[in-house]
């Protein structure tokens, strides 16, 4: 079949609007209609190299649609299921998967190449195999994906909403929550309010944090923080360090959050000097992978016992956090409305992404037509 | 009264024999006679200026004897009683005391600048103050110390024995067993085998690691871990990664463990490469404050969700842990006279530290005579 997808070509290029042929579902598989696709700041992270990736690839891993077709030994979902997609599929048996951590499924390899599981491809132009990022490819109108991928939703959330537990709410509700640890009373400094950053917000004064301290150069970011509940908002570090030692009589921040679009040694430094004895910095946004972003005392973690850790998907496990962020929204204790800016067509991709470099927006969602 | 004791006057020296005035103890400190103190990497971070300290300063901070005298409103021991000191003090009351993180304990910011928890000090030289390192300085015949700073062992275990459990044993063990989280069927990796890495290893071994691989330059370093449970030890950095490449069929380490005498980037870059998806590096050995010595990718950090974390003894409770390592060692589970290659005198402080940069001792132990 046809089907409409924005694709990135080349590095340092805008998306390109192209008619790709889909291959439908093979063993395992299913194709997907996506309604809604989320535009976050990691599939930037593509056409500017940072995370090196097989090109041409359809883009976009937020994604939620319904299930059209379903291939050979396909057991999770049926013809007309409502998913999310997960940027992470879970095999279920691997090391990580069989202990609890989903989000480190072996099948994550294949992931920055953005083939199918079994190493081919199912989205053509004119000959030339196409990847889709995670495996997945939302900025398409169709996409055949594993069920590995997808997890199935109550049909009554809008699929519009619903898009986004895909990616940027669990990565940033779990970063606070799962990675983190935020516990009632702690003192948690979160560096970028976007669309992970206003998440690991809503989390942490969930989880009840005495002082959620943001960080953004953006003031329609902290704005938007302090009416999620952070209790303190500043546009640069030295200024929140100084409240922040305040706040606590020199003790500082038990976390230090990072969820800037691109991390720098900058920002993990101001995280690591936030935090007080046995704090723990996490890091979630990404960088170029080759950047050593990581650049701290040594001496200093040892007698302070600091903690440094990776956080990806927030640590959470998706065929059980995607379906539970959900029901937090129904039962009206997650904001997934309030997070969403603007909507846009397919055509107007590129420039959704331009308003995000821009600070625009908290979150932009791509409305697919069909 | 007057006591002898090694004495660092200024940087890049030699410790100076030196007779020292001492005086007793004042509210809530003891006065107790060593009778042995371990040489431990540590106090060469005074005089190479790596760890910033006032001068002059008594050094050692591992230390085992006997109480001759009491302060006022000191109710943990008295006259006679058998103690190792604790090179970090455990008020009870502070919030890291309070929350069974001893080894946090909030009067640890005395420690560099080795005066008394009061601000005052107990040693004095022809009219000018004298530290003592940790607020202990156990090179000396005689010390007053906090009681904070002690605690009382069994009789019938031998002072010189359990001298090592101030410091080297609780900071290496506990380096495994608390920050590290080794359980049995763990692949770990251990970066230094000396004085704290030998600890180690045998705590690693005694938690059921399925390979306990060993890194070390020194010969006999590597054949002493050897005898004591480690399943491979290699030279240096490269030989280990591509032989815990094969024996985890590419899953890496569960964790690496970094006590090497003095840490730098390179250790800390190897040990991130040692470890898998979900990895721990728990860094112990010390460097210069200054030098960023953890430099590493952070966007490896993250889609792997690795962890760095610093260990201060071990995350060890002195009160409970120091105790409980001697109770393993009357078991028979815990070796320490194994540790000690050589005993030396006061007067030979000077060449037992060359023999530990000679990498010629696992642990030196000083006997103190009176």
């Amino acid at each position: 079949m046809k089907t409409k997808a924005a694709v990135l070509t080349g590095l340092n290029q805008p998306f390109e609007i192209l008619e790709l042929d889909l291959d439908g579902p093979r063993e395992g598989e299913v194709l997907i209609r996506f309604v809604a696709a989320g535009l976050c700041h990691s599939d930037l992270h593509l056409p500017s190299g940072d995370l090196p990736s097989r090109l041409p690839i359809v883009a976009g891993h937020e994604g939620a649609g319904v299930i059209e077709e379903v291939g050979p030994g396909v057991t999770k979902v049926k013809p007309g299921d409502h998913v999310v997609c997960s940027f992470i599929p879970s095999c279920g048996v691997c090391r990580y998967c069989s202990t609890g951590r989903q989000n480190l499924c072996d099948l994550g390899e294949f992931l920055l190449d953005g083939q199918m599981l079994d190493g081919t491809f199912r989205f053509h132009h004119e000959g030339t195999d196409v990847g889709g990022m995670c495996s997945l490819g939302t900025f398409s109108q169709y996409a055949t994906v594993s069920q590995y991928s997808v997890v199935k939703i109550d049909e009554s959330i809008p699929l519009e909403k619903a898009v986004l537990v895909g990616c940027g709410v669990p990565s940033g509700w779990g970063t606070a929550v799962n990675t983190g640890n935020v516990r009632a009373g702690d003192t948690t400094v979160i560096f970028g309010a976007g669309g992970l950053g206003m998440n690991t917000v809503q989390a942490a004064v969930h989880a009840g944090a005495k002082n959620v301290v943001v960080v953004d150069p953006q003031e329609f970011k902290r704005e938007t923080a302090l009416k999620f509940g952070a209790t303190h908002a500043f546009a640069d570090a030295a200024q929140a360090h100084e409240a922040i030692t305040e706040m606590t009589r020199g003790q500082m921040a038990d976390q230090a959050l990072v969820l800037v679009g691109t991390v720098d040694e900058t920002v993990v430094q101001s995280a690591f000097s936030a935090i007080g004895k046995g704090g723990v910095v996490v890091v979630t946004g990404l960088g170029n992978m080759e950047h050593l972003t990581v650049h701290v005392s040594g001496a200093e973690l040892t007698l302070w016992e600091k903690t440094i850790k990776g956080s990806l998907f927030g640590s959470s496990n998706p065929q059980y956090d995607i379906v539970k962020l959900l029901g937090l929204y129904q039962a009206g204790q997650l904001k997934l409305d309030e997070l969403i800016t603007r909507q846009y067509r397919l055509e107007e991709i590129n420039q959704g992404y331009e308003d995000l470099v821009e600070g625009k927006n908290i979150r932009g969602v791509l409305i697919h037509e069909h």
